[in-house]
């Protein structure tokens, strides 16, 4: 979320929003009436069995960003005002975005809806529970959590290795007295004990399958593929083993639906799925893209963090496995972002500092290679903040122009659609462009060849060194025949390196994997690398403190 | 949920049934437009600030049971089936009913909707999420949980100590490897080490507090008064000391507002908080409860478990602080289920036994004194089952005649609410006599003499032995001035004793106080007793073994 100076908060400018009766958007963005299934005045689930056929395949606008700032970029309001601004030069335009994990709500980042004048909504009930979705997600992993300790309690038929359990519970939560965790406790009729934890949901395989999966039945077989660890002879444990993927497909049966919302400015947005993109794969569910490319003639889309997570992530697997081309790709920058990585302190980036941009303007040089690296070509959205300066933006400028780079000034947070039409513009030509797009690595090469080629190629990195335990899990891999799997790495989002303090644009570091985890259902293979965590923290005044309701029940206080 | 021989499961009947647009339900029952936020087309929660005032205040029936057998006499199915026929017989009439919980749906007992033709619609998506009630009330404590670990790590300016924390986590699912668990694990980064455990959602003080709450300030007020353990000084520590209590409030703002659904005949039915009656409260949400009576002219509805559970806590808590009286109590009793208190084993329960019959009906006899100890009149709907003989239902109906007992055979489950008219004549009949309820206690006794009020008058046994730990619990309580609070007994439900094994009527009996504690935002003290867990466990085969989709996306094996 983008933090201007402004009179009113984000849920203020929300709360005073007029919305259209979700029956017009769905209208709007043509959609059968059949296929709406209204949850209040203003959301909807989708279902798109109920659609009409469409012999349509919208372009894709990819929206990313550079390394960014804990508060972030505004990738999402830059989103959304980019959209809108679509939609007022007359194209046929829908948004597709993740659903907002209640972590960082209740943490330190706030919700994921946008800001200012750019925002879907209703953003307060889209930022809490939203319809349902993460909720169900968690409820199937910990079911099947259950049913695995219900296993080993009621004889372990199967011989599963309680030491060698790899699926974890999860809740949507920042709760990091739960990441190392022993249950079972308290005697033999309290289940067998063993060595937990628990990932934020986000990062659970369940969201990410959701986010692949391209029909229900799709889903299913996915959830029948979850390795949920070994056995006494090491060999692995699927969830068709345990016989249980069709509940848990029943328990996410609804959920499957994309949500159909608004813009303040009435464009339709789905949003759908949510996994984080430093710790998972960081895009919407393909359902909801591919939905919204059956319906409109542009989708723009976002994926998390900066470009060498959710975009690298967002063409080597999702693209990859949708059988989709990203047309054109927005790289948001903002002034504060470039002068932290010009070596400004955090504290000190609202003041004037036009070396420091010049200084950081490598990390953004570097996301562009990357783009470009997939056959793609970006456009800069320079979202501009209060606190920003001529001078500092003027550099910018001249060094796009120099470096032959679209760039636009975006100013959506203020003014909406009418702050995006320069950018928009931009997008416009772009995608009368050809493109060529490709994945950076074949899956058929080698698991460390993958590996090195993101690495190489995007964080522009030496190579990676793996860990004892990562070499282990590598050989098990290759030993089981996952190895032709894509890669989807865990990272700090806040280097191109795996340690987060190193800004700008590193040279000469090796990228450190120390665990590589087979998701089968998911398809992919995750590497942890740096001290990165599933289970993220609360910090010392969490964002919960300020939440509130006013005496008439309205929400006060959500960011 | 009452199992009949029935060539179509209720699944099967409830997908086969023609429903009512929510639209047309909510304008049948009097709520107009404004106050409907339609869930799908068969779905909606009702904001009650937008009803208007009604100076109506409709009868409470309550339904509940004999002790029951594992799987249930079939009191949701009664009370749907009592409201169809009440209908039928022109009185305006609603429904209010506890939701459905995940860890029975998933475990052994099945959904809680109804069965056969009394049933309560959609069935599937009542039985699985419904509209989030229950994930928003597991994500509230949670986030306490998470509050109250972040406090610790980041300093603990409370000194709570961490052994003496007594809020815990939840999950609505049976996960019988949490109730014991250590947290907090692996080193200084990840938390502060302690003991915690996992409850049922269902059994929380937040549910409690959700069903017990008259207004959102009301809700949050409660919320703030949650003692969540003690500081090194053994001083209470308050949800209101750590000051997240507007936070909780505003995760749980949607869900408190009621949810209105229909009966496969049409009857509007409010369903809304679901806390077990074994191990919590086990009655609807009052604001449910309050806005039905506002609403229609007789609200039915239910409590869980025998009459020794949930119509006790019913009376002397949900009642008392709703300041209304149960103008009259249904108790349900089955063949089946008198047959196994006359000492039947289970699996010879569809078996002709008459004089089983007979001797299991001390069983119901205690029932019918509880409920005229509370000053309501009862009658007995006998729930038919396929099994019951002639001769099996004749002897019911002779001892109900000999001790001037009303009865009525019900046969809800095959006819609707045609098999329900002779049991609404005779609940209509109870309606025009005066009652005299009082709660079986004054909140003013002391804490020991209102738990042996419930001991003697409620289960017939002599007295209560606290243990150890009970007594310290109970000095605690006394010293913090909390003994005024009305008592919430924690106990099994297949024994008037704290012994699962004893059924019928057990005499000279005393029951086990092992913990007491000490729920101020709800407003009531739990006593454990026996071995009654707050975390069931999965039984051997899960229901969720049967549970799949269909080729079209339905729901497959949801009893």
């Amino acid at each position: 979320m983008t933090k201007k100076v402004s009179p009113l908060t984000d849920l203020q400018i929300a709360s005073q929003a007029t919305m259209k009766s979700i029956w017009t958007i769905a209208k709007e963005a043509g959609i059968p009436e059949e296929a709406v299934e209204p949850y209040g005045r203003f959301k909807a689930k989708i279902d798109v069995t109920k659609l009409a056929e469409s012999s349509k395949d919208g372009k894709v606008v990819l929206v990313t960003a550079i390394s960014p700032t804990p508060a972030g970029e505004g990738k999402s309001t830059v989103t959304v005002g980019l959209a809108d601004a679509l939609s007022k030069l007359g194209e046929k335009t829908m948004i597709a975005l993740r659903e907002p994990s209640l972590g960082p709500v209740m943490g330190m980042k706030g919700g994921a809806t946008g800001g200012g004048y750019a925002q879907v909504l209703p953003m307060e009930e889209i930022n809490l529970h939203f319809n349902g979705d993460i909720h169900a997600i968690t409820t199937a992993n910990n079911a099947l959590s259950a049913l695995i300790d219900n296993h080993l309690h009621h004889g372990n038929v199967l011989r599963i290795d309680p030491r060698r359990i790899t699926w974890k519970r999860v809740l949507d939560m920042n709760d990091r007295a739960l990441r190392n965790i022993t249950i079972g406790l308290g005697g033999p009729t309290q289940g067998v004990p063993r060595e937990d934890g628990f990932d934020i949901t986000v990062a659970s395989e369940v969201m990410a399958i959701f986010c692949l999966a391209t029909s229900l039945q799709d889903l299913k077989e996915r959830l029948a593929r979850i390795v949920i660890g070994y056995t006494y002879d090491k060999e692995a444990v699927t969830v068709r083993d345990l016989g249980v993927q069709g509940a848990l497909v029943l328990l996410l049966k609804e959920a499957f639906k994309p949500n159909l919302v608004q813009t303040i400015e009435g464009t339709p947005a789905l949003i759908h799925g949510g996994p984080f993109a430093n710790i998972a794969h960081g895009c919407n569910s393909l359902i909801a893209t591919n939905t919204a490319r059956k319906l409109a003639d542009i989708v723009v889309t976002e994926a998390g963090f900066g470009a060498d997570l959710g975009a690298e992530k967002f063409m080597n697997i999702k693209a990859r496995q949708g059988g989709f081309s990203p047309d054109a790709v927005v790289i948001v920058a903002t002034v504060r972002a470039l002068k932290m990585h010009g070596g400004v302190p955090k504290n000190q980036l609202a003041e004037e500092n036009v070396q420091a941009v010049t200084d950081g303007l490598v990390n953004l040089a570097k996301h562009i290679d990357t783009i470009r690296a997939f056959g793609v070509q970006p456009v800069v959205a320079l979202n501009k903040f209060i606190t920003d300066t001529g001078a500092e933006l003027e550099v910018i400028f001249e060094w796009c122009e120099e470096n032959e780079i679209r760039v636009a000034l975006t100013d959506v947070w203020e003014r909406g659609g009418d702050g995006g039409i320069a950018l928009a513009q931009e997008v416009l030509k772009l995608l009368d462009e050809p493109n060529n797009f490709a994945p950076l690595y074949d899956v058929e090469q080698p698991v460390s060849d993958k590996i090195t080629a993101i690495v190489q190629k995007v964080y522009g990195g030496l190579g990676v060194v793996f860990t004892e335990q990562a070499l282990k899990d590598l050989k098990n891999i290759e030993n089981n025949g996952w190895g032709i799997l894509p890669i989807c790495m865990a990272k700090t989002q806040y280097s191109f390196s795996d340690d987060p303090k190193i800004l700008g644009r590193p040279e000469g570091f090796t990228i450190t994997v120390r665990k590589i985890i087979p998701k089968l259902g998911a398809g992919f293979l995750v590497c942890l690398t740096g001290d990165i965590m599933t289970m993220p923290g609360l910090p010392k005044t969490p964002a919960a403190l300020q939440m509130d309701i006013d005496l008439q029940g309205n929400a006060v206080g959500l960011m």
